[in-house]
């Protein structure tokens, strides 16, 4: 199976201990490297050991997966993989150019798309920690208060999206008061996951001014369960978009932080959006940086996702509201149904990987299904 | 000492061990109950098991303290306590009304002060958990990107603030997709501290737009060392504000959820404010309730707070930017200086207490110093 060979070897968690992928198999870090780290059922104590731990482990395991035939493997097909690390902070930026254009054409109309800040530095805003959860955990469509025509009623959201989005996470954090340097970001990031920030349109239209999105996110947030180590992604840094105007001193890169990632979605295995990260207009180390700036700290385990990353044409949308601009352009799916928005039952599988061929890196999947709303 | 009676007994942490405070003396709870969750340097583990062992072991350190003669415990004044929780999610309201009307005044002075949310919902936000502090520590003035005359420059905040609020803590969770009641609220509320929610106005008011507020708060949040049981509350919950227009079903109480709660802000030594917690428009029952009404899940130790706690008069503002209007009224301090934010070297200390008399229910003291701003 390309995409999880030794150029890959991400990071997961199953039956409380912490294992990667080889091929089809899974194997347990612990049976390679004898270390308390990787009998835990997160990686945030291994993550916090810091990037040469994160080498050493990459090379025994390099090692060892040479001769494969010596070392106990599980089918992959068998093994439940859980919810990767304990998410500290989960902070969601907005750095996507057509995205922001888009949501303040539809949005704003009358307005210029992009607010004055967009361009000066990467937007962004807290999520919920605590509703992070791993690829297969079944979403539940939330329930909230929306507008109807001038009149506030308590339903289930009508207007359930999806954001297609990329996360990073915090090995190595920083201590309050010290930021960390835009090109620095290596020594702090462990690795990378798909993300699907679940999104109810409609209870966020009503609530979030002025002080952002809450409830209408809060319920869900879909991680993929393998966490692909940055090391792994090194080979796909590639320069960034140029910004104008040229940001501030604070987050200029010297160094490549732009990632050649194709991502796709699927709805029902109908593929609906196919997209690349590269061209995202903040990178994740600006974000990094940006978090930072004003003396934050941050932890092993927090993450920080890209916001939904749309490219310029309108297949490559992240979001359904893109994708049929708010409901006015309804997609077919190959089953002849169409849909705007999210119907009960329907499943969403995010994929990405980096390269072609047998070493490719692979991110896997991030998939939910819908359930009906409950009460 | 009055207010730390055994009709108190709070909960804080020192030296790795959960400890209690009776009149000017620390008691290590371990010492009086002999269970594993005292001997850790965090509530997480007591809080989790629920308001029967609340209650219990409230009733064992009550017998206890019956023969203080017979306990060892450490004078209050050599105890350094350190942050009493392991802070999960952080929810900040925006619950005062004469807050938020003074706010919206302030920013949109064409417009109606409250958006037609406000009324409807307890307005709230993610903040930034992993940067929650104690009493004690010093806070770094943030340097952030300002909109400076139509420029954007990287400068220390000149605008530094204070919110005075008040927060709740989750002690027993709730299942994602099962929200709480807004009448079952002290099933799973453990109890109560002081925050001060730093505010840099000058970066907030740059970034804000349209996701809420990041940079300009996520510096640095501080918190009272002791947690409040909410069993010792029982006794001044009162009747809440009436709402108009009455709330939705999910967010009507028909129990007594607002708090008694008398509050006052020090700075350099002079008080600048003093209100009651009251007459806040959205009780914290309210607050979880809604938190938790689109399914979200909470954990022990997730931390939600008030928003700034204002009373009607212009004495009772819980902000410099309320009580200066803006900075157009500056305030005097006893020493003949004045003020329209926060200096260098500035303290600012937020007391509570609920009560009269040896039986009053202290909270004790949310204290920060601004150190200048570094790099």
């Amino acid at each position: 199976v390309s995409g999880f060979s030794v150029a890959n070897l991400p990071f997961g968690v199953a039956g409380g201990r912490v294992v990667t992928r080889f091929a089809d198999r899974v194997l347990a870090v612990g049976d390679v490297v004898a270390d308390p780290v990787f009998e835990r059922p997160a990686l945030n104590d291994f993550m916090a050991q810091g990037p040469d731990a994160w080498r050493d482990t990459r090379g025994a395991l390099t090692q060892a997966l040479a001769a494969p035939e010596k070392l106990a493997m599980t089918p992959a097909a068998e093994v439940e993989l859980t919810r990767p690390f304990d998410v500290g902070d989960y902070v969601d930026f907005y750095s996507s150019l057509q995205h922001a254009t888009n949501l303040g054409r539809l949005f704003r109309p009358d307005g210029e798309p992009l607010l004055p800040n967009w361009r000066r530095l990467p937007v962004g805003y807290h999520g919920r920690a605590g509703t992070i959860v791993v690829s297969g955990t079944p979403v539940v469509r939330p329930t909230g208060l929306i507008e109807v025509e001038g009149d506030v009623v308590r339903r289930p959201a009508q207007r359930l999206d999806i954001e297609l989005e990329v996360g990073f996470v915090v090995g190595v954090g920083n201590e309050q008061g010290r930021p960390i340097a835009v090109d620095d970001v290596d020594r702090h990031v462990f690795g990378a996951v798909l993300v699907n920030d679940w999104s109810a349109r409609d209870i966020q239209a009503f609530e979030y001014q002025p002080l952002g999105p809450f409830l209408g996110k809060s319920f869900a947030t879909t991680i993929s369960p393998w966490v692909v180590p940055l090391e792994a992604l090194r080979p796909y840094l590639v320069p960034a978009v140029a910004q104008a105007p040229e940001p501030d001193d604070g987050l200029r890169a010297r160094r490549d932080w732009a990632l050649d990632l194709e991502l796709e979605v699927e709805l029902n295995g109908t593929t609906i959006s196919r997209t690349n990260f590269r061209d995202l207009y903040w990178t994740f180390a600006q974000q990094l940086a940006h978090l930072t700036s004003n003396g934050a700290s941050t932890r092993p385990g927090d993450l920080f996702a890209s916001g939904t990353v749309s490219g310029p044409a309108p297949h490559q949308y992240g979001s359904l509201i893109e994708l049929t601009w708010r409901g006015r352009d309804p997609i077919t799916l190959a089953d002849g149904s169409t849909r705007t928005f999210l119907e009960d039952g329907d499943t969403v599988v995010l994929r990405g990987w980096c390269g072609t061929g047998e070493d490719r890196v692979d991110f896997g999947e991030a998939a939910g299904t819908i359930l009906p709303a409950t009460g």
